[in-house]
């Protein structure tokens, strides 16, 4: 099994993670890994910390040789702003900085400082960052590199934002790659794109922000992941956990999602055939998952992101000291970070499809687990 | 922490669900959690066997003169059209009923036999049935009772059923209560009521079933159940794995969930406000969750299930000794489970809050754990 | 992975269990599980209640046909004294009996009551009862036949009842397993066996208890259970905490144990050598584990288990009403149990093992998991 | 919960942990944090690297201004050898250094490289090593003072080295403790002591190590840690797996332990008595668990360690290249280790003992933790 813990506070030192499960002897390519935190970083739309950061790993422990050992991993993602906020932020001497008193809606804020019994609202709004995703994103990579290794591929794209909707109808996924690949905004329309800029545009310069909608997707995943057997063994309620538990996702749909609500039973199934010596279905509508066991087919989530809560005009909120009526503190930040939080979801979804490759192949060594793995894929393709 | 394991197949001798963590002390009345095995069998759109059924709890262990013992609590739901099934189902002798081998669309069928590599369907269907979730309804029960100690209350409604929209209004919370619980479709809108009925009929005439939209609401619950600080303490995440994993769920949203996706950031937030000693806010678009903690408001889940997926209309499908197309293998069965599947998310809903109360608030003992949650709301109230 | 719960108290309806985890199309022995129920149970020394019990396992779930389903087994193991008890354990009903008030020393008793802060020690002593291990050995026996069905055995026998030690030089393993399963001790001494039946008999008639030693011993363990890369995953230590979690035990041992602090690093270690294609120790003092992880060597853990405490003899103690100093409450018992207590290590032990291989070699079938396993084994081999 | 990952090989970059749930607002002392990691290098018997390494933690997350943030805490202790080393272990580049293929018996050596099918024994001793118990020292330091602030104490000694055992008789615990932190040995008898030291500098001559026997005691824990209900909740269990996973440990006790099984019942039990309000006892032969319970008394936790596997003197191997035999490859040691594993155990039984704090008690920040904690306490004294 694979467990990941990360650590790290917004504006602290670093954020660090430790990433245990990884067989030993699994390649590392570490240039993928760093420009997966790039992707994160550079999409239109994102205010100016972006620049700053060029995140970048530092390798600490559970890689020799460019090999995993099989010990846990553990990067760190160092902060590079850190002595402009080693007063602030110190772990020792008290700031002399004044406390942050103005809950921002919708952020931890207010739930947090009610939560740690906290006066300065600083001390949530560090940890309960964006920023922490840098870690899932290394870690995802990781996780991404290991499903390769099996054949498989987990990726993404952007489907709509500030309610402008992308059209990629019946293009080949080759044909989408190059296209997502190439924008600005991980969208596979260039005319939606275009128009997604002027609206991200036009909020930015109204002091506003946009949210949107992504899917994830996993190609050629094998069947038996995930189970029935118990509620909490389900793949697609892992991966809703897994994508819902990205700040600002408010919403996570398994394959045709919420219009399967309104289909009959007869027009949402996807039927079963044989051809080539291989079951295959005439659709994807259940996005890869039934009884909660991954079919083999392609596993597809999809997501919405609320627009981002920190715009530039205030919102009504509370000094939590004086109990005033106050406008809501703004911080610098981004219009859209949709592409982003796509990427993040694909991290997301990576980590949870190799914990479940974990629990079903077990596997210290990647020679070891990769036979179990084929060999498993064999005896399906014998049914 | 709370522990939930269960166990049985659904034509097999019973469902026993094992439930660990509820303190000692606590009143547990029967009434109450076989009343909610009931809510989950009589609705409208149910097929036969619902009425075979007539579920109770035999309680096994944990609870001495109607209190829990603080050992783990143990139900079993026998299944009372057992003779008829023993022959199939004996534990130990082979049964002589052929196997099933033609896999249906839609369900666990398929991807069962890949993943665990057998040759008889029913070896797969049996414990993919939603027969389970009568052991998740009778622990949501305890769960439901246990909440309502702490003045909690969980409860939701069914939104739509196949493509017809229930409308409450401003109606008040009463009037809903009152509504839905008069309903045989656990709906507060008479009218859209009677307009799902002939769609129901419609649909069972012409051998087909629906899927819909539901709700699920937990009134006052307290502020700081859950946390930003690791990925998997997130309440909206964790809310969401508990939902999804309901057989037939394939899209989870918290508060506004994908609608969020289309509001400007100025227009999606719930502002913040202090009135007689108590902030408040001024909607409740993120459905009581911020930073993946409870903020103190109602909390909002919205679900959607798919259509039930086996119809009198036979899909194609291949037999999996033959390889040969065929029609898939068609049960009796219900129309719509919409409303008993609401009831099955209030059930996980209760179950996901109450480990997150214990996780906050420990407590071995009744009278230990309402004095911390007690002490933990004075202190919140005074910041 | 496994999972085991158990429930049930110990003058209740009934102890059950629920595991999880033994691969689909597993084949089960039913006769061998209740044969291991009535090793717990024979034993010289053990009162008049093992007389009553005759324990069997009722079938519940997660076997059809012999076979694992890959679904959750679940057993129950009913009381066939509950109708003597009913009044006083009625899980809804209020009995009329007295409560309990008179902790006994060296159970559960005063340390519960301090817990669930109840006033009833009934209340605490029925699920604290060894009668719970019931529940353990009949998981553990489903795990021996696992193991076994891998090529491995788990089994033990006593060394030392109450100072009485048994000696078995360089007896052959078949030739010590003749002897514990004919004696009424488990202990392979027949000489040592009639003063430890003498010792017994004597304590008994004096109404007082004893204690013992003895030990459990995987054979023919694979290589590459458990890790050193995280304190948790280490095998020797969840095999301490597995055994260390018996009612009564108190001390834990892997291979030397204890004897190892008084030798010099020059003894103490098991030298390595290599014949017939294969590694070879020279000794086994580390009980077959080196740095966390089974080393392929025989696996062997001893215990201790304390003597009984509730003897005919009163203890000091205090009656939680009053206050006042009582002599304690004294209930019907056995002189000693040590024999019984072996058993229950062994099924500790084999459900450890098990867990361990899952982790390790992953599987949801018998098919799946076994191809893993050997296939494993083989590539040691050519190491 | 807590939870604690720790990452790190011996001669990588660092060793780092991640430690999660420590409440927000509790105060952090880093001198006793640094001052913990010194007493696990300082002691008389340890090798030439203990000169070199003078641990100190940086802290990288989880701390503002000297209080925890209620986010997880990461330190990192840099290796200040890590240029000798680069070369060897980059985590990129491939080292030219010839592998390790001579496994030294008592290591992880052997069993490692079967359990992750490696070729070079560097890949399994750097993490294998003991190295990584600074990690647990550092986050047991921060536990040990979680439980200071509660009142309790976590502390121990050394009861015997090399055959040479300690006597303290009547001494007073003030009496104790002042010997023991005189002692360079950790042992409260200085005549003994000499003695251990007389041993030691012979084995060290002779190119021969030693074992021993330690104790570790939690002073003034509360009543009602750990569980009966089920058997992985048990106190003294979860002790046991906490000090059994130590490497080099092989024997575990809870209070008398091993000599509990040569008594009698009647002589056996701690006897219960009621004086000024409290219930107390005649002695403390269990250790301060009774029903896997903690019950108020001191908790006591012995413990041995085996002689440290790499002496001077090789012992008997094969080349797991050329299949020959060999002599086992001899690396700079120590002679004892077994003060510095007193000191890591006191922390893993710190680390257990906050864990049970957390779970029975929940609390987010120091202040609702406290009350929790005393509300608790207040309700016993009350019984």
């Amino acid at each position: 099994m694979i467990r990941f813990l990360s650590a790290g506070e917004s504006h602290g030192r670093a954020v660090v993670f430790i990433l245990e499960g990884i067989p030993a002897g699994f390649p590392l390519n570490f240039d993928f890994i760093n420009k997966e935190l790039a992707r994160r970083q550079n999409f239109f739309g994102r205010g100016g910390r972006m620049k700053i950061e060029k995140d970048r790993v530092e390798i600490i422990a559970g890689v020799r040789g460019g090999e995993a050992l099989g010990s846990p991993l553990c990067f760190i993602i160092w902060n590079k702003d850190w002595e402009n906020w080693e007063e602030v932020m110190h772990p020792v001497e008290k700031s002399s900085t004044p406390p942050v008193t103005r809950p921002r809606p919708g952020h931890a804020d207010l739930a947090g400082i009610m939560k740690f019994l906290q006066g300065d609202i600083r001390n949530i709004l560090e940890r309960a960052s964006a920023r922490e995703t840098a870690a899932r994103v290394a870690a995802g990579a990781v996780c991404k590199l290991f499903l390769q290794g099996l054949g498989m591929e987990v990726w993404g794209w952007v489907e709509e934002i500030g309610g402008v909707k992308a059209e990629w109808g019946s293009l080949s996924r080759e044909e989408i790659k190059r296209r997502i690949y190439a924008s600005s905004l991980l969208t596979p329309d260039p005319q939606a794109e275009k128009e997604m800029k002027s609206v991200i545009e036009k909020a930015g310069r109204e002091g506003d922000t946009l949210g949107g909608v992504f899917r994830v997707i996993v190609d050629s995943p094998p069947p038996g992941l995930g189970s029935f057997t118990q509620w909490d063994l389900r793949l697609d309620a892992l991966l809703a956990q897994a994508v819902m538990s990205i700040p600002a996702v408010k919403g996570v749909e398994i394959g045709e999602g919420f219009r399967l609500g309104r289909l009959r039973g007869s027009e949402a199934m996807d039927e079963i055939f044989f051809e080539n010596g291989k079951f295959r279905r005439g659709s994807n509508r259940m996005g890869g998952t039934e009884g909660g066991i991954s079919n083999g087919e392609e596993i597809l989530v999809r997501a919405v992101m609320k627009p981002i809560p920190t715009q530039k005009k205030p919102l009504s909120t509370v000094d939590i000291r004086t109990k005033e009526q106050a406008g809501s503190w703004v911080e610098r930040g981004d219009v859209t970070a949709v592409p982003s939080c796509c990427v993040v979801a694909e991290a997301m979804v990576a980590l949870t499809v190799s914990n479940e490759i974990k629990r079903k192949f077990g596997g210290d060594s990647w020679e070891e687990l990769r036979s179990n793995y084929h060999g498993y894929r064999e005896k399906v393709e014998k049914l």
